[in-house]
């Protein structure tokens, strides 16, 4: 047993996530633990509540992290409001589209697709047009679809649903603290985010808001929940004045989310939104400039995500290989239709900055 | 937005869990992050396994951290080998078996619950005869009851489940690391365990290995793991040789899981558990010593949680408030049954020292 110290290289990360993580963030992890209900841990979830609530624009009582990743969030989402034989309209433009169909239908829920090309996002008069047809319990559509790069807009959506007495859940996972969430403004009932995006805390983290609505809807269940895990009637007794024992919080990775919150709310959403998004223009620039063409059109690309096609006859993978290996940059390759000939690169959170972006356009004008 | 910055007190860690974590396990997770696909990760995902492995006691291929607290390992387990209407035996004794039977029964399944008053443990016959009765597909044990204190011997268990085609199951949150559990040798098929306990890392990931029996019965199942962030079909994809995206690991748990893991194995498990043993006792010792009641025979105990009573006409809640506040030391109060009645004290990993020990008796000796 002489394993060697961990000694991770020094990365530069412009994927689909996870975002580099402040210092500040990570030295927060290292902190001494205390107990799941010792006074200080249970003060610091009111803060992170509290915090959460600012990030995600709410005013919901029900502001939490899953004790998961990002998919632990769309999960939690899902089987807390779909009770099997439920109708679910689900908004398919992606991977992350496709991912909500798989869960809604484990749940027991008929799900009804309305789908997009990759790379598009879905007109709101197709997506009335399901809801009419199918009125279903549940609106699911993605913010920021991270395998393609094409942001849906969220106007009109609340009002859409509620025409046809739908809750609308919607997927922040790679747009919170990158690009205006405005829970309550947009009338979303759910919403769940992951911490290894733009919010820049280390992966592990389900961020997730429940309208008084979406609670009630919760409440009335005739079936329970079927995953104890993530049965939000008893965490939210947890998180909430009970403090009753659910599963034991993890610590560090609260201790590191609440600092990261801080350092966004530092920062400022509307900042940090702009920082995202000429940062994102700086970039689109460059590639273009580098005879490259992005994938999504202008108006519905997500600031903290571009994706661009790799030119023709060169293998991507081995650009992707020797960015990581020769100048210590991450960045993602395309995943289903996309495979093999999009690359993805993020620029969230602390990953996204001017340096950043000059350094991978350096590096790839060298390899192109 | 000017909050203060994290400074969690100086606590000694003798409830239920989390214990203590060493200085190296928080160091590490503060370490920069690298994607969950990077070639170093991959490595270390290796590494971690074969850590696993060895702490499992186990040549199963399958043994990898769940991306939850030890809940989410029991969860896991049960959503992967329950399907509906399948028979399982539960061991209940105390808060974790009944958990156990509320998670096997939103999968849809029987329960047969097998009962043993808390503080005692199930009989071998007992359990052998609720086999013959119901011939489940899965036998569920917990090993070390942390709301008891009872330790459950896993002696006879595979062959008296093999003997009815039942798999068995073992929950090891609060024993891996403290206590020989022994995977291989004891014929356990699927068996989880928590990081925040004797493994002393912070809470956030669960330990599981499925045997290839197990991972054979998943296999051929004829419906889909309700749970798609638990699905150990896709997930084993991305910790074995495909590396297939599920979802995004979180990487600083990892990095101390990593990091608990080799400080495990550089103590060596026997001097370990050897360790937990010899401070057990001298708790127990000291406990009695002060004139109080252990709640479970000396052959079925915990070494790394005790449960006592706390004394006649004395508002234990206001005891362990005090220990916290005045000496910094966490105990845990007792559940069910057992509120207002019982202490659960941990020494668990880091936290079983003789130093903590002299001094929580000596803080209990100036408070009773």
């Amino acid at each position: 047993m002489n394993l060697p110290p961990l000694d991770p290289p020094a990365r530069i990360l412009l994927g689909p996530g996870p975002s580099e993580a402040s210092p500040r963030v990570l030295r927060a992890q290292a902190l001494p633990l205390v107990g799941h209900l010792d006074p200080y841990f249970v003060q610091l979830m009111d803060e992170t509540m509290n915090l959460l609530r600012q990030v995600f624009g709410t005013q919901n009582r029900l502001a939490i992290p899953v004790s998961g990743t990002g998919s632990a969030g769309m999960e939690a989402a899902f089987v807390n409001m779909l009770s099997p034989g439920d109708r679910v309209v689900v908004g398919v433009n992606g991977v992350f589209g496709e991912r909500m169909c798989d869960v809604a239908r484990r749940c027991g829920a008929q799900v009804h697709r309305v789908e997009a090309e990759w790379g598009q996002t879905l007109p709101l008069e197709t997506i009335q047009s399901a809801l009419r047809q199918h009125r279903p319990q549940v609106l699911a559509l993605v913010h920021a679809e991270t395998s393609t790069g094409a942001l849906q807009p969220l106007e009109g959506l609340s009002e859409a649903a509620g025409e046809t007495g739908a809750l609308l859940l919607v997927d922040t996972v790679t747009s919170l603290g990158g690009a205006p969430v405005e829970v309550d403004r947009n009338g979303i009932d759910i919403c769940y985010s992951g911490t290894q995006k733009c919010l820049s805390a280390p992966p592990g983290l389900a961020p997730i808001t429940f309208s008084e609505v979406a609670l009630a809807r919760l409440k009335s269940r005739s079936t329970r929940v079927q995953s104890w895990y993530l049965d939000m009637s008893m965490i939210e007794k947890y998180w909430g004045g009970e403090r009753l024992y659910h599963h034991t919080a993890p610590i560090s990775a609260i201790y590191g989310l609440r600092e990261a919150l801080a350092v966004v709310l530092e920062e400022g959403l509307e900042a940090r939104y702009l920082r995202h998004r000429r940062n994102a223009e700086m970039l689109w620039a460059g590639l273009e400039d580098l005879g490259l063409k992005l994938v999504v059109d202008r108006a519905r690309r997500i600031p903290s995500l571009t994706t661009v096609y790799s030119p023709d006859g060169v293998a991507e993978q081995d650009i992707r290989k020797k960015l990581l290996e020769r100048y210590g940059i991450e960045i993602g390759g395309g995943l289903g239709p996309f495979k093999g000939r999009v690359w993805r690169i993020g620029l969230m959170g602390e990953s996204s900055t001017q340096r950043n972006i000059l350094y991978l356009l350096a590096a790839l004008r060298e390899l192109l």
